[in-house]
């Protein structure tokens, strides 16, 4: 059935949370939030395009930094209330210069830097000792 | 330094983003809401918490379900507004049964079920043709 942008959960504000996820990687690089107006360009462009709330404006990521996101597909939840944009990032997605804006983890009570993806990253080089070929099977048969 | 979760950015209801992400295999599973007492539960207790905005009060994933998540990783965004918990998941995710909530994809303007991850799986059985021990390299240098 088409699709409406009209017809997504939008909260008080009109606005519905964006997880931008890497393609290739898997990882989350980082939440956003939309209006109607940004589900539709985003769809129509193919450029990752937000609702900024502390401007109050659409935000096409990446048209000031560079740092653009490709739409690779654009994926709504079961209650229509949350949307998951899968995305080709150029340079990184956190405005710190961080690849992914989730760098802080909790461990043991503390908040820690954990600059690391907290997901397997298929498409990574492998640690010393893990031949790079084996990566290659395990991404033939990935989405990625 | 420690962590107080009191020091996160909830919105004008207490409530901040959850992202859901499989720990083995990237995938996005579902996004939630956590106010501070989730937060501190889902923490100090390995079971991931949200807080239900339909029933208005917390909610142990999978307690009724059995459809637990048992948490790995937790992290928080830069600007503290957002959360991606990284964690093990026990059955499907979906209260529709789909492994993940985000099955739903728009492709050439319409709704079409896409019941695949959006994202690799290195962690997912290879295709026909490919040997399975391939997969493990892969994971030993992951967070998975």
């Amino acid at each position: 059935m088409d699709f409406d942008p009209a017809t997504l959960r939008y909260d008080a504000g009109g606005l519905i949370p964006a997880v931008a996820q890497d393609h290739a990687t898997g990882e989350v690089l980082m939440v956003a939030w939309m209006n109607a107006e940004a589900v539709a360009r985003t769809l129509a462009t193919g450029e990752v395009t937000y609702f900024s709330r502390s401007r109050g404006e659409l935000w096409v990521k990446g048209r000031t930094s560079g740092h653009r996101q490709r739409l690779v597909e654009f994926r709504l939840d079961c209650d229509r209330d949350s949307l998951l944009v899968v995305l080709a990032q150029t340079g990184p997605a956190c405005h710190t210069g961080a690849r992914s804006c989730f760098f802080t983890a909790v461990r043991a009570g503390a908040e820690v830097a954990a600059p690391e993806p907290a997901t397997p990253e298929p498409a990574a080089p492998r640690p010393a000792g893990a031949r790079r070929g084996q990566a290659r099977p395990a991404r033939a048969g990935s989405k990625g």
